[in-house]
């Protein structure tokens, strides 16, 4: 199956780098909260980070007292970055797929991925990869664009009332299965939509038992700070799972 | 918490009859089918049925080999069908709600609840009291409206093209977990809505292990013979989930 390496291409690496520097996105008000809330201690274990970009969660896992990260990602531009801001005698950054994770040898206490699954076609064959690659009672947490969000196919996603507030996310097609080519700063990313039940299925029908899930909205105190995120009163923009190798 | 009991209402009661004397309704469409995939082998098994209505699946349960079934409904109404239409010795109809099954004495090999949880407002403390009434290894197969149908919050539940075609699903408040009043044959039927997470969390936190979700939907075939079917494309109408006491 296909293995996509967008952030490769000079325009999305760009505006992607752009968007993770401004403070108040919607991943550093949910989806990173969320995803570090479901991570074990991680004094003296080692970590496996799909997807790990420019490796700042990868420094955080060493500075959370990980003994050993691995960070794998298949953007060469990604990981120099990752070199140059987030080096540590620690940390060991690859140039890979994550399709490709079979080839690893060693094994780990606890695998993370961020905002990743949801490039990846073939979602099944790399979670038996990473059930494979843990130790027992080793954990698995990761995040991706909800499925709510990676259903979407076309047209407006939104319906305003007379007064431009949102009152309804448009939802067609969340029980067709398929790539929906998306257009975030270049054409045609290619997002892979699954189903809750898919997403659940996967994780337990290759031996995980599922743990907790989280689907990170805005709270009163939140919308105070950050009126701007009402809309995730409607919809959430990710799913966030734990769970775990028995 | 308030127990809810509309199918003892006159005219939800016979609303309702009717809908299930329609061959080709949803619910023989889909959701059965759905939650009968999940029963395990009922030979020689207890199984407990919350909410069993008109007793259809208690009596069924017996023909798939059960030795014993408890059907519980909070309506008198309905299980005075029940015992006239789907009686047998193996089978006792309890006339309680299913927020008040923690005065049961017996245990369970299985407990199953069709399209009955979206009423209960306490679906914390009913599950708990469904994991001290399973035996070890005991399963516990339910359906509910989905979590897409139960946020409804008013205004029109699909938007159509020009030509009268259902194009989006309206979702809105998805992440706002309250009593939704719906009209149903009679007004303010109370549904509670409760996010993914919540039901997946729910269950976890009380012990339980998740095997399988399914959010059943039309498939060629299905659609072929049952055009009508089409929307449910777009978004189930069922969620069906399987869990072990482990």
């Amino acid at each position: 199956m296909a293995k996509q390496n967008i952030y490769d291409n000079e325009i999305f690496f760009e505006g992607y780098k752009k968007i993770r520097e401004n403070e108040a996105n919607a991943n550093n008000v949910f989806e990173i909260p969320a995803l570090f809330s479901l991570l074990p201690d991680l004094n003296g274990k080692s970590v496996l980070d799909l997807g790990c970009g420019f490796g700042e969660h990868c420094k955080g896992f060493i500075q959370s007292g990980a003994a050993k990260v691995v960070g794998v990602d298949i953007s060469a531009k990604m990981l120099e970055v990752a070199r140059e801001e987030n080096s540590d005698p620690r940390i060991t950054y690859l140039n890979m797929a994550m399709e490709d994770i079979g080839s690893l040898e060693e094994h780990f206490d606890v695998v993370v991925s961020s905002l990743a699954f949801h490039y990846v076609e073939d979602f099944d064959g790399v979670v038996g990869m990473i059930y494979r690659l843990l130790n027992k009672d080793g954990e698995f947490i990761f995040s991706q664009e909800h499925p709510l969000n990676t259903c979407f196919s076309g047209g407006s996603r939104w319906t305003f009332d007379e007064n431009g507030e949102k009152i309804f996310a448009n939802v067609s097609n969340y029980c067709v299965e398929t790539e929906n080519g998306s257009t975030w700063f270049v054409d045609n990313v290619k997002r892979y939509h699954r189903m809750f039940s898919t997403i659940i299925n996967t994780l337990t029908d290759n031996g995980f038992e599922v743990k907790k899930l989280i689907e990170p909205t805005a709270d009163a105190e939140l919308l105070e700070k950050y009126p701007q995120f009402k809309d995730s009163r409607h919809k959430p923009d990710f799913l966030v799972v734990k769970a775990v190798k028995r």
